[in-house]
Order: C-alpha cells, then sequence, then structure tokens
C-alpha cells in the first residue's frame, strides 16, 4: 500500500502548540496525529487513527487468543443500572449525564460493569455457560476535572474493558489469571517499558487488583518497588504496624506552654530548647500532627475529618482518596473553623477529636500511631501542647486510615527491604470484583448441583487512545516522534530527495515494489526541498526512513533507522530487498558490500 | 478460525420479543445478535458485531479505494460550532444535548458536516491540498421521536460519513460522482436490492441529492420511479405544474347554500345535486380543499399555515415535513381554531386566509392551482361554499408548497411517464451541500490565481448499523436469518448431529482441515439434539450448514444451501474440499458422483 504525501490529509507544525505541556502531546499535534476540538476531547487524523487502530487489533487479536468474546455495548446508557449498583451517584461530577426527549436519566458509559452483568442474566442460567469472558473496545467518557496531556488523560477515549464471569472463586482466579497473561502478551507487543504493581491489597488472600503502569516520569501514578520484588501503586501501600508499645513507664501526660508553635518544625526546637529528652533530642517523628480535611461524599454531603499522624509526615491526598472513596478529598475552610469553635488551629489535639471530644469531627489514626505511643501534640488551647500523651491509654480515635505520604527508604509491607519511588502511566488494570454487581443486578446460576449461586466477576481494562500517547512518550526524541514497527503507520518514510526525473522514477520504482513486497509505504512525493522532508520524516516517526535522491547517479539509496539514527547506503538494484529487510531488523549489506557480493 | 457453540455467548429465542414488529428485528433479537438496552438504543452480541464489522470492512475498503481517508472525530462535541451552523437550535428535540461539570454546552454530534469543515480550515489552506475526501466510520446519536425496528431506527447508531471539498462546482460534481460510484460498489458487495432515487431537485441543473432506497415493504420512505427512468423519493417529487388557464369565460364567483357539507364528498353530492355541470359532473378535483396545520419552528415558535390542494388529494405530511424543515408539522388544535375565530370550521376558504385576510394565516397552494384555474371551496360562513372562484381573478396566496399526496399514476415531473410507487429503507445519502458550511465556518483556500474561495463541499452517509437490519429484512425465512456470505458472521455452520464418538470426531477433524482452509466454523458442538441443532442452524443463518451425523458411517455428510435449501450428501472423505467448494459457489459433486470418480 502506496500513500503519497501531496495527498495526505496532513500539516506539520514547527512551533509548540500553547497548551501542551509533555512531549507526546506536543508532538502528536506537531506531527498532525490528534487535533483538540475541546477540553479532554480530541479528533483523530489518518496518521494517528491508523495508529489506534493498530493498537485495537493487537489487543483485539490477544483477547480473541486467550478466548474472550467481542461485544459492543452503547456509550448512551439509562440510569436504572447504574443506580441500582449505587454507581450514577458515586460517579459524582465524573459522570456525564444528560436527559432525552421524554425526560428520562441517561448516562454516558465511563465503565461498562451493570450493563455487562445485565446482559449475561439474560443469556446465562447455568454454570455450564461459565466461565465467560467478553470485552469490547469501545468509546467511554468521564468528565475528569483536570483534562491533561492530549489524549493521556482526555474526557472521550477509547478502551478495552473485558469482563470474567465465574461460578466460583477459584474460577474467578484463574480467568484472572488468564487477563493477566493476555495483558502481559498486549503490552509486550506494543513495546512498553512497564511494570505491574499491586493496586489494592487482597480481600482474599493474594492481590485482588494490579495496575500495569508504563514506566515514565510524567505519569499521574506513583508506584514502589523493593529489592525483594514488592511492587505496589503507592496508593495501595500498606503501612507495617509496628508492635504495641509498654506504656508503663511513661509518665503521665503533661500540657506546657509552648507559645509560638504553630508548626513542627517550631514546635521541635521548642521542645529540644525547653522539654530536652535525655537520651535522644526530639523530632518531627514525636509529634503528632492533625491534618483536618473535608471529605465530600458522592450525595454531595461535605464530611469533615481529622487525620492524625506522626508530624514528619504529610498527607498524600491521592492515598487518602483512595482510602476514602468514593468520597473526594476537599480543603478544610476558613469557614469550616468557624463552624468548629472547639478547634484551636495550630494547636488541635485528641482532645477535642473523635467521638463524644469537642468538635465530635471524626478522626483517623496512621497505623503507626498504635497502643502505648506517647506523643507531643496540640492541647487544644492556644500557645499549649501535650507531652506523653498515650495512644490508647489517654486518647483513642474512630479508626486507621492508610494517608500519610509513603517514602524513599520506607520498608515493603511484606519485610522485602525498603522502598523506591517511581511514576507511571496506567495503562491496564486488572481486578478481581467478586460478587458486588452480580449482587447489586442479582446474577445467579444453577451450580452443578442444582443450587442458585451468585457469580463472582472479574474487570479488566486497557487505555487503548492512552497507549497512543504513552508509546509517543516514552519512544522520541528531540526531533520527533518514533514508533515501533508494531504500531507505526507506515512501515516506510520513502522521502524523494530532488527534483530530477530520474529520482522521481527510482522512488516510484521502489515504492511500487515495497507495496508489492506488502509494505505500507508513506511516499513524500511533494514539491517541497530535502530539508521540510527530512525534518517531516523525523517528525512522522516512521521506523524505516529511505531517501531516493542524488545517490541515484552512483545508484545508491540510503536506509535510516528513525531509532537508532543509524544509515546505510544501499545499491538501488537491491534497493527493495534490502528495505524489507530492515523493516524485519534484519541486517541490510551496504552499497559497497554488496557490490563484492 | 473454529468457534464452538458450547463455549459462545448466545442464547436462542423460540418465541417473538413482544416489542419486535418486524422481521429483521424479531429474527435479529431472537437470533441472538442484539439485545435491547433502552429504548432506540442496542448492544452487540458476539455474532452481531461480527456482522457489524464485516459491514464496516467493506464500507472501509471501497472508501479508502476512492481515496477518502479516514479519520475520527469525537461524538462528545462542543455547542460553538453547532451554533454558528444554526443547527444546535434546528435539531430541536433531535439533539441530545448536555453540560459538563463547568455547565459549558455539549451535544452528541448527530452528523459532523461543523466538526470536518473547522478541521479542513485548520489543515489545508490552498487549493492544492483539494480536492479532498475524508470519512469515518463512527457512533451517531439522534434523539428520535419514534426509534422503531430495532437497530433499523436508532437512537444510537452506526454511520459512515464521508465529506468532500472542492475549489469549485465541477470539483463538487467529480467528488459526488466519485463518492456515487463508491455507494454502488459498497451496496453491490452488500448484496442489496436497492434503487438510486433523487432526493431534492438540483439547485445547479441534475441533481444535487440522491438516496440509496433498499427495496423493502417495511420502509418507512416511499419512492417513486416512471417508466422512462425517473426515480425519486416521494419527498422530492415536483409537481408538474399546468399552463395558465385562460379565465376570460368563467363567470363570476358566486356564493351558495351548501348546507351539512363539511367534507368534500358532502360537497360534491351537493353540488351535482343542486348546481349541476353541463358537460360532466363535479368531482373532488374540481374542490379547493384548505387544510390547517402548524409549523413548529426550531426556535419553539408555533406558526399556523393553510394548505389549499385539490379537494381529491389528502396532505403528506412527510412531504410537507420535507418542505417546510427544518419546522416540523403539528396538528392545528381547537385551541388554535378557538385563537382564529375567522376561520370556519368545514367551511374555510381562500376569502379567510393569507396576508391581509380576516385570519392573516399564512397560505400555500398546490402547484397544481395556477392562474385561471376556477374551484369550489369554502366561503367561511357555515353551510356556504363559493363557486367559480378563480385563481389570481379572486384570490391569492402567500406561495405554493409540494404538500400534497404523490399517487400512482400522477406524471413524472420530467414527462417520463406514469409513477408507480414503492417503500425502500434508507441506506445512503450523497449530498452536494456546497457552501453552506463553508461559509457559516469561513473555510477558504487560495485558488490558482491567489484568490481567496470559499470551499464547496458534499456529504454522503451510510447507515452501518442499520445495514444489518436492511439485509436481515431482505434476506430471511420464516425459520430464520439468510446471511450474504459477504457479511456472514461465518462461512460454516457445522452441525455435530448424534452422539456418537465417530460423528464427534468425523466433525472435529473437519472442523480442522475448513479452518485450515481458511473458513471461519461455527461447531455446533453442544450435547443438544439433532432437532433443536438444526432449528438454531436456520435461525442463526450461516449460509452454508454442513451436517456431520449417522451418515458417517456410510462416508457422507450433508451440506445445505441456506438460502436455496438445497442438500446434498457428499463422501466424507472429499468434505473440506466439497465444503469450500460450497462457500465459494461452485458446484459440490454429489456423494455417488464422487464415488464414480
Amino acid at each position: 500500500m502506496i500513500t503519497r504525501m501531496s495527498r495526505l490529509f496532513l500539516r506539520t507544525l514547527r512551533e509548540v502548540p500553547a497548551d501542551a505541556d509533555v512531549a507526546s502531546h506536543q508532538l502528536l499535534v506537531r506531527a498532525g496525529y490528534v487535533r483538540r476540538a475541546a477540553p479532554g476531547i480530541y479528533s483523530w487524523l489518518p496518521l494517528g487513527y491508523l495508529v489506534l487502530r493498530r493498537i485495537e487489533t493487537i489487543v483485539r487479536e490477544e483477547m480473541d487468543a486467550m478466548g474472550s468474546q467481542e461485544v459492543h455495548f452503547p456509550a448512551l446508557l439509562p440510569r436504572e443500572p447504574y443506580e441500582a449498583s449505587g454507581r450514577w451517584t458515586e460517579y459524582g461530577e465524573n459522570l456525564f449525564r444528560l436527559k432525552d426527549r421524554k425526560n428520562a436519566d441517561y448516562l454516558l458509559g465511563p465503565t461498562h460493569e451493570e450493563m455487562f452483568t445485565l446482559l449475561v442474566k439474560d443469556v446465562v442460567s447455568s454454570y455450564k455457560g461459565l466461565p465467560l469472558a467478553l470485552y469490547q473496545i469501545q468509546t467511554k467518557y468521564r468528565d475528569e476535572a483536570r483534562p491533561r496531556a492530549g489524549i493521556l488523560r482526555g474526557r472521550e477515549f477509547v478502551m478495552k474493558d473485558s469482563y470474567s464471569f465465574d461460578v466460583d472463586d477459584d474460577g474467578l482466579r484463574r480467568s484472572y489469571q488468564a487477563h493477566r497473561d493476555a495483558y502481559i502478551r498486549i503490552f509486550d507487543r506494543l513495546g512498553f517499558r512497564y511494570v505491574i504493581v499491586a493496586a489494592q491489597s487482597g480481600a482474599m488472600g493474594g492481590s485482588a487488583s494490579e495496575e500495569f503502569l508504563a514506566d515514565s516520569p510524567i505519569g499521574e501514578d506513583t508506584y514502589v518497588r523493593s529489592p525483594g520484588g514488592y511492587a505496589a501503586n503507592v496508593e495501595a501501600v500498606t503501612t507495617p504496624v509496628p508492635p504495641a508499645v509498654d506504656a508503663s513507664g511513661t509518665p503521665a501526660a503533661h500540657v506546657e506552654d509552648t507559645p509560638d508553635t504553630p508548626t513542627i518544625d517550631t514546635l521541635v526546637a521548642v521542645a529540644n530548647d525547653r522539654f530536652p529528652r535525655a537520651d535522644r533530642p526530639w523530632t518531627g517523628a514525636d509529634t503528632l500532627k492533625n491534618v483536618l480535611v473535608v471529605l465530600r461524599h458522592p450525595d454531595g454531603r461535605r464530611e469533615p475529618v481529622a487525620v492524625g499522624l506522626p508530624g514528619d509526615r504529610e498527607v498524600d491526598t491521592k492515598r487518602l482518596e483512595a482510602a476514602v472513596s468514593p468520597a473526594e478529598v476537599e480543603a478544610f475552610t476558613e469557614d469550616d473553623f468557624a463552624r468548629n469553635p472547639a478547634l484551636v488551629k495550630g494547636y488541635i489535639g485528641p482532645g477535642s477529636l473523635g467521638l463524644g471530644r469537642a468538635s465530635g469531627i471524626r478522626y483517623l489514626l496512621d497505623p503507626r500511631v498504635v497502643p502505648g505511643t506517647a506523643w507531643i501534640t496540640g492541647a487544644d488551647a492556644p500557645g499549649r501542647h501535650v507531652f506523653d500523651l498515650v495512644a490508647g491509654r489517654d486518647f483513642t480515635a474512630d479508626g486507621t486510615v492508610e494517608a500519610a505520604e509513603v517514602r524513599e527508604g520506607d520498608p515493603a509491607p511484606d519485610g522485602s527491604g525498603p522502598l523506591s519511588l517511581a511514576r507511571g502511566i496506567e495503562m491496564g488494570h486488572i481486578f478481581q470484583l467478586g460478587r458486588k454487581y452480580a449482587e447489586a443486578l442479582d446474577l445467579k446460576v444453577l451450580d452443578a448441583e442444582g443450587k442458585l449461586v451468585t457469580v463472582t466477576m472479574g474487570s479488566y481494562g486497557i487505555g487503548v487512545s492512552r497507549a497512543v500517547a504513552a508509546i509517543a512518550e516514552y519512544s522520541h526524541d528531540d526531533r520527533g516522534l518514533i514508533w515501533p514497527r508494531e504500531v507505526a503507520p507506515f512501515d516506510v518514510h520513502l522521502v524523494v530527495a530532488g527534483k530530477a526525473p530520474e529520482i522521481a522514477a527510482a522512488a516510484e520504482d521502489l515504492a511500487a515494489a515495497l507495496g508489492v513486497a506488502g509494505l505500507r509505504v508513506l511516499l513524500d512525493d511533494r514539491p517541497a526541498s530535502p530539508g521540510v522532508k527530512f525534518a517531516d520524516a523525523e517528525l512522522l516517526g516512521m521506523p524505516t526512513i529511505v531517501v531516493v535522491g542524488r545517490g541515484v547517479a552512483d545508484g545508491v539509496v540510503e536506509i535510516r533507522d528513525r531509532a537508532t539514527g543509524e544509515r546505510v547506503d544501499v545499491s538501488l538494484a537491491e534497493a527493495a530487498s534490502s528495505v524489507v529487510a530492515a523493516t524485519r531488523g534484519l541486517p541490510v549489506p551496504a552499497a559497497q558490500d554488496a557490490a563484492e557480493v
């Protein structure tokens, strides 16, 4: 197949688009792969759509190969199933909602657990129809508060979502593993550098949820790894809980004047200055910091909450949000302080927090605050702190929460060593759902004994349009995109470099021969200068660039590898087979070698 | 490729779904191809999605072959471009509108003229970038007042929409013709029985718009044909205008008492009884009937309008709506009568209608009411009619309108003979848009002389998901679906008819051989009875059914042609090549012939 650039619907841009801050976004717009239609909503131009469809094909092949069956649901969905599952409300503002002409409520599907559950309920009535795996490649909608990085986090995007249906937990584990294996094959074929991380600790032993993260400094997900092989999204990291401490030797709590110590640093300084400890100085880790936030529940209710954690750590909002999901975290405002006069800003302590206390605000503790540990913390009076306040003896809370930041060097929860941190782009997510949706929508089948049992489900997603951006993000240089062969829109970018008729004729002949050989050829037959053409070729990023130019007079054309930058002159007579070899990663004999043969 | 029915996500239904009134809808649901998710919104099950994708592939191949380039727009679109073109309002209730979390207005795209125009404006600046043809295969949304017949007229559906861009009218005509030719190839490949009809009379000479209608009695479109080759959608038929009549011999208009004649029939009877005409009796065609309707304009405004037409014809609401589009036609109610006291129900005449008359209601005449024609019509008084009222002499109107029904035997507008009527399903529509959108959105390019000129556009659509239903509609029998080979989900439906191990083994071997030969095989390996399997095979509708049953003992299997019902026993040893031949429409040697060879 030969596509002529003179006819291609394409305009490349030299300047960086004003709204693009990451490389993939800049390059995909500059190279004419996508164009913004509205915030977080993009149109696919011919080159971009070719990449998208190649990725779809890889995903489809691997899903079919694992025995999953392709279906296709509407994107415009009725409210009722999402009401039954609770997600009509839980999704909050992330859901696009609309009404039809009869005033009935609809939504644009963000993901389709409910619809799949109902369809399987309609079709399968016996364990004999299970296990079952279904998938679709479909346009999804989420009204993201902060769409970013072009198609990396859009509001309309293409996802492959799959669902598995099993009669028992063993079956679910097998289905999960089969999807995990298929995902590994897919991401390997896409050429990703990725890591599989735990996304949530297992409720059934083992990991109930994992993410496939493409390694990338611009990724929105932070993950951790240990030398012993532990890997998890930072939101899924659990804090190793230290053993309880014997507090029998700890003196009674005593309140001290600590004027002008509204921060941990000022408090530690005053403590070391005025109340020094014999064996070692006080540090932030000896203080208990109480951070106030507001949870915005899906029904719109605002609930103030206090998080108590060692003073040397900050609250990680994403970890807190993961812990309190589906609630979202908002700031505790001056108005909130005004509504809670028992709170003394800068000196808030357990004395005012939790059930039965002055503020009544729900109080959640970091898991490190185990019974018996003694703390310096606010005394709920201006300029005063309490020392030797012992957890369990002097105060209690309403529960624990995983909200403290995870730091480089923290211990892995499984004892496999210190954690290191990195960032990634979430490309896939596999999840043992269990029976949540089947129960909400009453999906039961007869088991082998003739008993009705609730089906257990898995849910598995891949960001297909996101993959285009993620590949561009990890595979580019300062001159442009560098597509892996499996997803490139064309195999060969053939540049006609010169106006001489014999150059054009040689290029046309070579293009025709490559087309016959089954290669997809982009032929730059425009009347532009070689410089413009080379710049565009590097920007567009086909893996193999062939230059047919002045060398034709000497029977030579040049093959460039876009990724490595290697260039080799090959004999014009052998050019077609040399280019085919290059596109297969085989050695390409240089012209002089060819001549020697 | 072999798919086992024991694993296929499928449940066939014996009973007809309650909400399905046309055969394609009934069969596609019964055979497990689609399932209703909401009114006018359907989910595609594995078999249905295979058909949909095969049709997409045919459309894509032909669009690519004609040089159109595939792009993909969002379905969720910002309001502004549709505001600029006027369609945000014009679409009225047919448009799904919604707001995002920032309260910005969006719509679900019903068609994409505006977005394509803007994209081309962004990419092309010179005539050198034209002509240009772009297309997409995409999910579209229309909030139909009356979704019907399953996927035949849904609210979410898949369309191929294309747009052409040219610098001048000649270019547009060439682009239009190229699309017309591609559509003929597509519909020929789909195996349709279709007709190409004029959809709108040409503004530039010749036809500016044509529809591809699949011949079908359940079609929503009525079209006409003449022996001389004229073909048009009934909405596009223009009435041949008779020459003006010399009214100098017509007596002055005279009002007569005609009590109890509120209908045309009663009026004609009274006229013949009490005011007989010498040469021939009065007929309904001598009367002028004035029909009141209300136009609902896109901005919500209700405008009463009167249509005057010969009394022997009814108003065809679809023709009237086409004539007054984008307004919709509503009933003239008792309240409307109450608001217009000058109107005497049953005796309304030109005396009360039109500019400066008593009601002031806009008055539009059938084109047959030419100057000089004399009519019996209402005298705007109870029980009274006026005779010899001459158009142009005694009354005028505000214009003409094509609203009267077209009847079998009416003359074709081009003089090519009497019209016959039939019904069809609109499968494609090609349209010379001209400069409407380019002007609204300022799409200009530099021409060869360096002058800025407005681009002229064409718009071309194919109902891709509708095609699944239309094919099912014309190709089925009372036992089930009958898929043409080009779109069938599988080439061969292989029925294992019997429990004997040698039958299963023979079937497995044959399926494997067919798979190797490149056929897509649906293998019915379920433990069901042969009767159930045969019924399902006929319901599902694969073009070739192969039965491996008791004949295996005699070295024989049966090949059935689903469309013709022909059955032939072939030798088991030669079964694979016989089945391959059958799927290619080649002659299949029967077992005894084979034995003789």
